[in-house]
């Protein structure tokens, strides 16, 4: 009884998440509206707003929710490939296709809304920061990165200019940029050492 | 006399600009509306509408105006400390300080408003790229940076992490956080050569 009660409310909020990102897709993120998405989902209002504090809360589950495992780093020994990989696939998810521009209307809502800017970290980028670091601590103590490079900032490092294409430039964000990206990292700005 | 309506000209639109930066600071970006603007500054919509087409518009406009010079690399010879100091300079006028959540509030729109990409692209990141790239160049030629790294991703690379910093992590944007970056970009993750 139980149960069947926990999975009606799943149900419930399957159908709510749905329905908030058929709305975002068909009219953006600016008019997406809880009266819209309750009246879409054939629920009251409240049923909602007992679950999501907010219209960004919403959004945020709506987008990540089934999308924010299967990011891990294969270990295949070699970093690099591994690395184009992992990072194919977050871009492939995210970047581009019909997730693309709802991640980054999720990310310009977190720009007015802190709740929604800590609930992207707690749940979707310090994990993946966890898993990148991981993955690096492994190369490093198997010699394939440098012992100088400063771990914490691999995350920055690493997605910081994906981000940069995907919300400042707008170009596409493409397999090849990303394995440039990642080349241009490992060959350091450095000079090239004797 | 041309130069008399030429110089009322200008004024009105530094008074609208003004007035939009208040308004956006007093209420944030999202409730800031051209009613808003054409009452606080005394004049018609339409005269807002003949200079600037869209809110979005009007608001890059407002933001980077007064703004987006002054970026210059310095050139002492040492490219470590001259892309630190630039770097710092730029992260104090957008990435803290009263422009910051603007900024943000601009990049968020972004988003939203092609047209407001490709002019934040074509007024101020592409003139900040070009000079990164040449001062790049420059330093390359004097064996200071790797002829191995990809230039063309020079700003994409410099400029990620600090925005995703900015935007994702939300965390503050120090100088102590531009200098790590720097180091870590110049030491790269590829292991250290024989």
């Amino acid at each position: 009884m139980a149960d069947e009660r926990t999975s009606r409310s799943d149900e419930r909020a399957e159908s709510i998440r749905r329905a908030a990102l058929e709305i975002a897709r068909e009219v953006g993120y600016p008019k997406l509206s809880i009266e819209g998405v309750a009246a879409r989902a054939g629920v009251g209002k409240h049923t909602i707003y007992r679950r999501w504090p907010s219209r960004g809360a919403l959004f945020l589950d709506a987008v990540l929710t089934g999308n924010d495992d299967g990011l891990d780093y294969p270990d295949t020994g070699d970093v690099v490939a591994d690395l184009r990989e992992q990072i194919h696939a977050a871009v492939d998810l995210l970047g581009s296709g019909p997730l693309g521009s709802l991640y980054r209307a999720l990310i310009a809502e977190a720009q007015h809304d802190p709740s929604v800017l800590s609930a992207l970290n707690e749940r979707f980028i310090a994990p993946q920061a966890a898993r990148t670091v991981a993955r690096l601590e492994r190369a490093r103590d198997a010699g394939q990165i440098s012992p100088d490079f400063d771990l914490d900032l691999a995350m920055a490092i690493l997605s910081g200019p994906l981000y940069f294409q995907l919300l400042i430039t707008g170009e596409p964000l493409t397999h090849r940029f990303v394995d440039r990206v990642v080349d241009a990292l490992f060959t350091g700005l450095g000079p090239r050492r004797p």
